[in-house]
C-alpha cells in the first residue's frame, strides 16, 4: 500500500496512491489524516489497503496523482528522531578532522532528535536567511514510521513495530554544527526543517529489497541536476532499523507515528572510502561527505556547500526503474 | 484562563479549570483538545475566556476539579525544547567536575530538544526498567506554549507569542548522561519522558509576578515529602523565555503547542552556589544540584538519586499561598 498526504491545513488530507504514483484516491472517510491512520492502525488498514487495491487495480480511476500537491507524509509528527547506522559515514567525518571514533560506534549507536513540528513539503524550499557561513548542506537518508512501540523492547521484537518507509531529506548547517556541538547538548539550530518523500509505502511493497530491517536498494540524489549519489541503502548499514528503534525506546516508548530515521546512507569501497560518480563509484549522499574525501586526498575540500538558488533531487527507483516514494526535490532559496 | 486535560483517549479532553482549581467545566464544544485550542488560538481564545469566567464567577456549577484525572496539559505535543537559562546551574555542573564554563554560555542558550511523543500526566509514576546506575532525577522548570512563531524573530517579538505557562519535570538519567554527551549528539536515553503540571494558565493569571518574560515567584520541590528547593524562578534567570523562543526559533519556524522549558530553576547565593534548606538556604530544583555542593565542599556527594519508592512533588503558590499549577506528584516505580 502506498499513502501520501495532499496539502490541505496543518495535517493534510490522507489519500491511498497506485503503485505506479500516477493515481490517487480519497481516503478521508476511512482515516481524515495520516496520524489518525497511524493511531489507529489495527482498524483501519484493512479498509485502506482495500481501496489501495481498488486504485491500483484499475476498478477506482482516482484522479491524478501530482506530488507538487503533497506535504511530508506526516506533515507535522510526534516524534523524529535520526540514527547514524552508516558508520563509515561517521568514520569519515571524524577522519577528516584527525579525530579518533570510539570504538563503541560500532555497537552503540549515535541518535539525535530532530524539530518535528514544521516539515517541508517534498517540493518546497529550503529557505535560510543566509547561505554565507550556513553551510547548507542536504542529507540523503531512508526513514521508517512506527505504531505504539513499549520500552525495552528487543531489536527483533522492534521489527513488527514498523509501519511505513519513505525517504528523507535531513537538511544540515554544516556551518553551524561545530560551535553547537562543542556546546555538549547536541544539535538544535543546526538541524532545521527536514522534508519528507512524497509517498511513504508499507514495507511489503518492497518485496525482496526490504530484508532484515534495511532496504536494498540505492538512494539517488542529484545535485543540480546532475547525479550525486546512488549508494545502496542495504549495504555497509552497521544498525538496522529494529536496533535504531530499540535504541530509541530504551527508556521511554514511542507513540504511533514515530518516525526513525537511518542516518546520511554511505557506502564504503574496498573497505575504504566510496569514491565520486565522476571517477566510477557510487557517490555519496551529502555534500559534507565528498568533502571530507576531497580533504583526506587533497587537504582541503573543493565542492561548495548549497547557495541560494541550487536544487536537490532524492529519489529511490525499484528494479524496473520506477520511482518507489516519488521525488524530493528541493531549491534554496532566501529567507 | 486556567485550562487541564482531562485523561481520555491519545489527546485527554480539555476543560477549564476554577482558579481556586475545585471545579471544572469541560470546553470540548469549543475545542476538544488543547492542541486544537492552540491550532486556532484566536479563534477560540474569547470563547474559553467567556467559558472560565463563567466557571470563575460561579455562575456556572461546573464539576469537581481532580488532579489525579489530569494527563499533562498537551499529552503529547509536537515539539519540546528545553533550555538551560539558569546559567548558575550550569556552571556549578561544571565546576563540580573542574571543567570551565565556556565565556559564551552567558550570551548563547543551550537548549535541547526533549522527547515530545509521550509526556507522563503530572501524577503518572516514573517507571525505569532499573535505578541502579540510572542516577534517576528530577528538574523542576517553569515551560511556556506558543502559538506559531515564525522563524527569526527577534526576542522581544517572540514574548507575543506566549499563550499558557506550565510547571514540569524533566526527569534526567544522570548516571547515562556522561557517556551520551561523550557521543557528541546530545541527550537521547538520559531524557525519558517528561510530565508537566496539572493546569497551564495564560499569562494574565500571573500578574504582575509574569514581567520581562520571567515568572517572579518561588518555584517549590518536596522530595520525599520534604521541602527540597524553593528557588525564586525569576531571579537569576540569564536568558528570559523571549530569548529562549527567538533562539530555537532561528533556523525554523515553531508551530503552534510548541512548548519551550526554562532549565533547572536555580538561584545563586551571595554570588556564589546557593544553600540546602537545612541550612537555611532556597534549596535546589534537582538532586545533582546539591551533589555538586557537595562534591564542591566535602570532595564527593552524599545525597543519594531516586530509587524505587521515592516521590517528588513540584508546585508553585501564589502569594496567598494557593497553587497555580495544580501539583506534579510522581512516584519512582519498577517498570
Amino acid at each position: 500500500m502506498k499513502l501520501a498526504s495532499v496539502k490541505h491545513g496543518r495535517d493534510g488530507k490522507l489519500v491511498v496512491v497506485s503503485r505506479d504514483l500516477a493515481r490517487m484516491v480519497s481516503v478521508e472517510d476511512i482515516a481524515p489524516t495520516l496520524q489518525q491512520a497511524l493511531d489507529n492502525w489495527n482498524e483501519v488498514k484493512e479498509r485502506l489497503n482495500t481501496r489501495f487495491q481498488a486504485l491500483d487495480s484499475g476498478e477506482l480511476a482516482g484522479e491524478p496523482f501530482e506530488q507538487s500537491r503533497c506535504a511530508s507524509p506526516l506533515p507535522r509528527a510526534y516524534h523524529w528522531a535520526d540514527g547514524s547506522a552508516y558508520v563509515n559515514h561517521v568514520e569519515l567525518v571524524r577522519k577528516a578532522r584527525n579525530a579518533e571514533m570510539p570504538e563503541s560506534f560500532w555497537t552503540d549507536p549515535l541518535m539525535y532528535q530532530g524539530g518535528s513540528d514544521s516539515f517541508l513539503a517534498p517540493t518546497d524550499p529550503i529557505r535560510m536567511p543566509q547561505s554565507e557561513g550556513f553551510g547548507i548542506d542536504f542529507e540523503a537518508e531512508i526513514a521508517v514510521v512506527v505504531d505504539d512501540v513499549p520500552m525495552g523492547l528487543s531489536a527483533d521484537e522492534a521489527l513488527n513495530h514498523i509501519r511505513l518507509i519513505m525517504l528523507v531529506n535531513d537538511v544540515s548547517l554544516r556551518g553551524l554544527i561545530p560551535g553547537e556541538l562543542a556546546k555538549g547538548f547536541g544539535f538544535y539550530q543546526s538541524k532545521p526543517s527536514s522534508a519528507f518523500s512524497p509517498v511513504c509505502v508499507t514495507p511489503d511493497e518492497l518485496g525482496d529489497k526490504w530484508q532484515g530491517g534495511k532496504l536494498h536498494l540505492p538512494l539517488v540524489s542529484r545535485l543540480n541536476g546532475k547525479l550525486f549519489g546512488k549508494p545502496n541503502a542495504g549495504i555497509d548499514m552497521t544498525f538496522h532499523f529494529g536496533q535504531l528503534i530499540a535504541h530509541a525506546a530504551r527508556t521511554r516508548p514511542l507513540v504511533a507515528g514515530t518516525i526513525i530515521g537511518s542516518g546520511t546512507v554511505s557506502n564504503k569501497l574496498n573497505d575504504g572510502p566510496g569514491k565520486p560518480i565522476s571517477e566510477g563509484g557510487v557517490g555519496y549522499s551529502c555534500i559534507a561527505e565528498v568533502r571530507m574525501i576531497e580533504t583526506i586526498q587533497q587537504g582541503k575540500p573543493s565542492t561548495p556547500f548549497m547557495d541560494f538558488g541550487d536544487s536537490i533531487q532524492i529519489e529511490m527507483l525499484d528494479e524496473n526503474g520506477l520511482s518507489i516514494f516519488g521525488r524530493i526535490d528541493q531549491k534554496v532559496e532566501k529567507y
